[in-house]
């Protein structure tokens, strides 16, 4: 990518109006940039690692045997009267619809009702269960207190994967199994989401739990040992019963032990029961031949969101510092006006053998500056080629520890691969 | 791609609801959902093909030096009164609009508005120019006639690019570089379209053309040579003066020998000049210190249409034939009861070695129906592991010749490759 295509710009101050350190760099560097309270572009960078993180989310969800689908956005109100819950989202305010004179609608908050659209008249036999099936997509969500950039705005990117069982116990099974799958997707994130029990409050169910990352920004609270085997969101000690329910339902007995953080809620996943499918009339025909209401697993991750804790936990007063898996980029080059070609030719070559690589071509800035741009946008590696570079040798600086090394040409694209 | 986990089902049945065949084959294998006029789901294929051509124009357009950015879907109204078109889009019916207590928005039909918001304060000099940048996503609009499924529909994917430059030369010379990018990405897709000199009608600018694909469900009507080298829109002859405006703007003389043809439009390109930078003071300060509006360019393909061309192109009475390069998977294994736990192996295999694959595990299906529906699908490739199956031998029939294959297990990989 050229820089100089980009429009990019990184002003001199850092204004201190987020509380997250790595928001405070996205508008700084023009990464993130605002339209009005909750609604944000991206430019390229945040595209392309969150484009590098849903790759690795549908890589592990297609190996769980999850299926991509596209449910629709503009969905027509009669979908949601049908579920008995446009009421509740439109007086809540918190739904954003669009009352035409050929119909009224809505921007999707959540996507149960069209999930069961979707899947109902094609789901009729228990010999057609289990069915997981799952989208990543834009969701709306009229937040009257929004919060920095990423994490909680009007419009945000989500997954959602929904599931269909024939029985309680398939839904545990697979339940168990999406838990797995999402400890596998946070750890090839190189984030660590702690597993917490939680409330499935307005969702319907009993059981869920959330994947929480831990930061002093973060508007959740959970209790957790130290190991982090165990924990719940404190929202639970909140219930009359508070110490039956961990019981109970989770067999937490000795909370004393726990300690109190603030943390980020990453995803959930809920076993729902039937209550969606008795109201949406999704059933299935048993062996017997008798209709059942399926059981119902929903499973969501926001996406945006962890592109944010991620960029929050990777990252120095310096910049960002992404790492390999979800750098947009894996190297920045510069150089010195008398280089252009030499760097030019770099470029090309490395493109070529398929290393993603920025080239930092803007006529209008001097190469101390450019350093400092490269460490704000904290792409992995820096290449300078500068007066003094030798023929066949570059000098290539890495952004989280600062090492140089010197690198034969020719065994550059090895290196950085 | 586990068919048993995706709840498909193929009815027995083709409504001949819609034009064209491909949309036919939609409905009748719920590859589309239908929520009400023009808003659809999209199954597991489709969704998958429409990401192989989004990589595709992606590809493209990094090569031709574009740079990915996203311009958020919901809308401030303030955005629109700024660049005086809300009233015109507001009054046509056309633009989805959230009327909510804390404000009022728009689902963005188009995205000139939000491009400048996002480039503007960082355009400052003509140093900084050209730019050229792009996103690929959903746009809304509220069309009342809406057209076979993907065809015209309220919700729809796009690509949108935008250019800005300090010169009209300097706008003219990208403006060539795109036209040449559209026709690799349509040749990359395998998609004949052609390009069609057309009026840029409320978009403003003088120069534009369209890239259409022939199809006699297509709802425009063009004038091309027989060897497609001429061709404009047919709407140019409505003009007072269309024979000058040909001869003057696009230097087409003699239209007698022209043929007229229905297509669709899949693309277009504009020189949109200083409109909107003058209405939305995009400027620039010139090597002299003059504050000058920019020149803009834009550039669309219209994606999920895109996949509708292509669908209409490739199919037969049977069902879908995606080629290779778009096709959501690359081979469908079928298998007879007792060979179940070789074909799942092959499977894992498969899946190993990197290959796109489809199990048609469903245990409601014989061999017979699971046959049409590869059809069906149109995946290119199926593997029967039927009883008669030799230990090391493979049979795959290719879909676009049904010619059948013998070919050893171990060679499979590579010959799929």
């Amino acid at each position: 990518m050229r820089l100089s295509r980009a429009a990019v710009l990184v002003s001199k101050e850092r204004m201190n109006t987020e509380e997250m350190l790595s928001q405070q760099i996205f508008f700084q560097s023009s990464l993130l940039k605002r339209y009005g309270a909750g609604i944000y572009g991206k430019h390229n960078f945040l595209v392309r690692a969150q484009a590098n993180i849903e790759k690795i989310i549908r890589e592990v969800l297609d190996k769980y045997d999850c299926v991509e689908i596209t449910l629709p956005l503009l969905q027509p109100q009669s979908l949601w009267l049908e579920s008995g819950r446009w009421d509740a989202y439109y007086s809540s305010g918190q739904m954003f619809y669009c009352n035409m004179p050929n119909g009224m609608f809505c921007m999707t908050p959540t996507a149960e009702e069209a999930v069961f659209e979707f899947v109902r008249e094609n789901i009729k036999s228990y010999k057609d269960l289990p069915v997981n099936v799952y989208q990543i997509g834009p969701k709306f969500r009229n937040e009257i207190r929004v919060r920095g950039g990423l994490l909680r705005s009007k419009e945000f990117t989500m997954m959602d994967a929904y599931s269909f069982h024939a029985s309680e116990e398939d839904l545990k099974r697979e339940y168990a199994n999406m838990r797995k799958a999402y400890l596998e997707i946070f750890e090839k994130l190189g984030l660590e989401a702690i597993p917490v029990k939680a409330l499935n409050g307005d969702m319907g169910g009993k059981i869920s739990e959330e994947f929480m990352f831990l930061s002093e920004a973060g508007e959740d609270t959970i209790l957790v040992s130290k190991d982090k085997t165990i924990a719940f969101n404190k929202e639970i000690l909140e219930l009359e019963n508070a110490e039956e329910y961990l019981k109970n339902n989770y067999g937490i007995t000795d909370i004393k032990t726990l300690e109190e953080k603030h943390c980020i809620e990453l995803g959930h996943i809920f076993q729902l029961g039937q209550k969606y499918s008795t109201t949406m009339k999704g059933t299935f025909k048993s062996a017997d031949n008798i209709e059942i209401p399926y059981y119902m697993g929903c499973y969501g991750i926001g996406v945006s969101r962890t592109l944010a804790a991620i960029c929050e936990q990777n990252c120095d007063e310096e910049g960002l510092i992404w790492n390999k898996e979800i750098a947009p980029y894996l190297v920045n080059i510069i150089y010195t006006p008398n280089k252009k070609e030499n760097a030019e030719k770099l470029y090309d070559n490395l493109k070529k053998s398929g290393i993603k690589v920025v080239i930092d071509d803007r006529e209008n800035l001097r190469l101390g500056a450019k350093i400092k741009d490269w460490k704000i946008f904290g792409i992995p590696y820096l290449i300078v080629i500068g007066d003094k570079t030798e023929e066949d040798t570059i000098e290539i600086e890495n952004r989280k520890d600062g090492k140089k090394q010197l690198i034969k040409e020719s065994e550059l694209v090895n290196f950085l691969k």
